[in-house]
This record gives structure tokens, sequence and C-alpha cells, in this order.
């Protein structure tokens, strides 16, 4: 049967308009699916007006136990229960989590290395509690997941959503045919990375190989393609990664750009 | 079967080393059960940061635009999560609830008469969700709820802990034989106020009315025990009233005020 987990990020949950259209595609969306949702600008916002100011380890984002409280309550309070009554009232049955609900999403605080980076968490798919999940999925509830994580000793920790996503793909792989869209700010991946009519609409890994060689794709494409292919050899049927606002043609395949 | 729900208050929930010693109790308990938090003066706090002031009209707290989300963040993200994240290092499956998740409470927002509440919703037992919560039970999940409901409008509602622990016990009296605990600052329904050891061990319908008539109930325990006893009059199996310290014996009838 086939799942689909799908995960927006902070540029759509920042502008209210652009999330309620997204949410009204978002239900529209045939089948069992997942969203997971990104931070935004809101809690560095809501973080200065506290005094809480980023803290920065060699240009690396700390999340210190004020920052741990912030993205506590803003990305598990403010934007997942704010999404969950959006989709509520447009006859989804959302269920708000973190990965502590549950015990969805354990994870391990990451170890100190050269950087303490805090409060934050390192999962992975093998410890996903897919029981549950498919527990809930199978009920016709609509998990909303923030990224967050918690480890066993009690505590919450703080995850990357694009990680979250990946790894509840790949978990959930082995019951479903998985497919993956990570909507972000661009159509796709571009060759001209300044004209949204460059979109290439599929790369495989050998592919992924050349765009680097050829210096087509660079930066942080270069991480986010890699986990993609990773999630591919993890059993994930597809990955499509595209502009939030084209939602429905992503999910039909009609846009952006589909990793096989 | 038997099912107990326990509310506990903000005095519990501000102070992090009491809030352990209750949720290590809590976990101990037989059988199945939901705990239902309310908020606390950090919300107040955190409010004051954010240069949000309690309103108040005739003295009653009102919930503006910004309460509301203020109270979403602490109530549904900061508390809950650190409460579920802890139950989750005490080996208890919780998953932290606000009425938006599942649906479990859909409410109405107070009408306004007097006096515009704002962002408050008014919930009653025969539109509580039990599908969901009792499948949640089933599966073995502990929920534990803040106390939040939502508008089938799309946005999230500020509603009484007390109400939400009343109306879910009498909802899920149909099928399950409920306990309903109140945990408060006092030892249960005192015969002299100042003194804990005068605990009233029982209160019937019959019985409260000549507690009135002689004054020794007064102020808020008379709206306290009149709920208590319309629980009861809705299928609750028994209401008890005392001291969250005292967890382990309330559950065991050995402390506070029983209501039959």
């Amino acid at each position: 049967m086939r799942l689909t987990v799908i995960k927006v990020g902070g540029n759509i949950i920042d502008d209210s308009a652009k999330l309620s259209a997204f949410l009204k595609e978002f239900v529209l969306l045939d089948g069992v699916k997942i969203l997971v949702h990104g931070g935004g600008k809101i809690a560095t916002e809501i973080g200065k007006k506290l005094g809480i100011e980023p803290s920065y380890v060699n240009g690396r984002r700390i999340t210190d136990r004020e920052t741990l409280d912030l993205v506590t309550m803003v990305y598990g309070g403010l934007i997942n229960k704010n999404i969950v009554a959006e989709l509520q009232s447009l006859n989804c049955n959302a269920i708000g989590l973190t990965g502590a609900d549950g015990g969805i999403l354990p994870a391990m605080k990451r170890p100190v290395k050269d950087i303490d980076y805090g409060f934050v968490g390192d999962i992975n798919s093998d410890s996903v509690n897919k029981n549950v999940l498919t527990h809930f999925l199978k009920m016709g509830l609509i998990p909303v997941i923030a990224p967050l994580s918690y480890s066993t000793d009690g505590y919450m920790l703080n995850t990357n959503a694009d990680t979250i996503a990946q790894e509840i793909a790949k978990a959930l792989s082995h019951e479903w045919d998985v497919q993956l869209i990570y909507c972000f700010e661009k159509k796709g991946v571009l060759v001209d990375p300044d004209n949204d009519n460059t979109v290439i609409a599929n790369i495989t890994a050998k592919g992924f190989e050349e765009l680097k060689e050829n210096g087509i794709v660079s930066g942080g494409m270069i991480p986010k393609l890699e986990n993609a292919l990773e999630a591919i050899n993890s059993g994930v049927k597809k990955v499509i990664i595209g502009h939030a606002d084209d939602l429905t043609a992503l999910y039909a395949e009609n846009a952006g750009t589909c990793i096989l």
C-alpha cells in the first residue's frame, strides 16, 4: 500500500496564507500520508522577545537548554497544534506528534566531538516506533510531526525535520510503498539555480555523480541528494524534491525532481 | 474494566521535583489511565517576558489572541512534552495530546453574553471522540492531555483542565468503570480548612447539601463538588479529591475525599 511522507519547511510555516493553501492541497492527496514540518523564523522571533540569543560554535547552531525549551514550545506547541487545528477544519483527522509521543522517535543526544551541539537528537530508522505509527495510520489518523525527538533519559531533543522525514520513510518502507516528498523554496534540482524552468526531472545514483562532477549540483543540494539516494537504497520507492506551491503536481510526479 | 482519569494542577507542574515524584507514583498505578494537566505559573512568566499582560474583564480572565498563542505553546508544547518525555524515561508509553489531536475534544467557542471570554472552548462529554481515545488506551498508550480544545473552524481554544478531566471521564464511563481523581493542594475536603487532619472521607449528594447549609463547604469548593456529583450522575463510578503528594493512597481510596 502506498504511503506518502511529506516534509514542509519553515518558509511555508512562516506564511499563514501559503500554509493554508498548502494544507488545502495536502488534505486532497489520496491515500495514507504523514506530514513532517520544520521550524521557521517564528521560533527565532519569539526567542528574541524572550531574550534567548541563538548561539553558534564554529558557525554551527547550538541547542542550549533555553533554546530546547523554546523549540519544544514553538515547534511542538504553537506550530504543530495550529496546523492540526487547521487540518481538523478541513475534515482531516490529524494528530500532532513529537518524537516523544507514543515513543515514536527515540534519539541519542549527539555525542560531543569537536562541537557540543547541546540538546540535539540523532535518530535512525531502526529505532523508529513503526508499530505505533502504523497503528495510527490504520486508524485513519494523519500524523503531523514536529522536528523534535527525545532521549530515553527523559528529555526532549531538537532534530532536523528533513532527517525525521527520511528516517520515518525508511522505517515504514518495510510495510508500505513509500513516496517521500521534500517541499522547499525551489521548483526542484535546477541546472541553472536562477531559472525555475531548468528543473531536472529525474536523477539516478549515476546521474548524481555526473551532476556533481559537472558542478551543476553543489552546496546544500549535495547532502540533500545524498540523503535521498540513501533513502532509496534503504527501501523508499521514490524521493521527490520540489516547491511547496506544487504539492499536488509533486504528488502526481508532474513537477519537481524525482530521485529513483 | 477500570479506567483512572487523573487531573494534576499547576502547583505541581510548576515544581519540577514535585512533578517528578508525582509522575513516578503515576506510572506505578495499575490499569488503564489518563493524565490531564493544568497550566501553572510558567505560562504567566513566559507571557510577561513576551509582553503579554493577562487581561481581565469584570475580574474574569480573558483569552485574547496573544494569550491563546501563549497557552498553545506552553501548555501544548513545553509542559505537555516535558511530561511525556519524563514518562517515557519511566517506561510509560505516554502520548501528549491537545483536544485538536485526533479530534478528541471539539469545542464551541464560548458565546459572548455579558463577557467576551475570547478564545475559550466549552466542551461536553457527548462530543468527546471516545473512539480515538479508546483506541489509544487499547494500544497501551497513556494519554497526557493539555488544557486545550479546538474549534472545528480551525483554531485552538483554551479550556479548563478540571472540565476536560470531567468530560472525558463522563464520556468514557459508558465503556469503562471510571475513577476520577482531582489532585490539588489540600488533603481533601476539610471540615477545618486550616487543618489537614479534618478530611471528610466520603460525601454523598445528601451529605453535600448538609455541608453547604452548615457552611463547612464554601467558596471554590462548591462548584468542585457540584461538578463531582454531576460526574457521578453521568456514570462516573467515583470521584476522589485530594493532595497530589498522596496519589498512590488516593488511587487506593486510603486518602482524600471520595464522592459517591
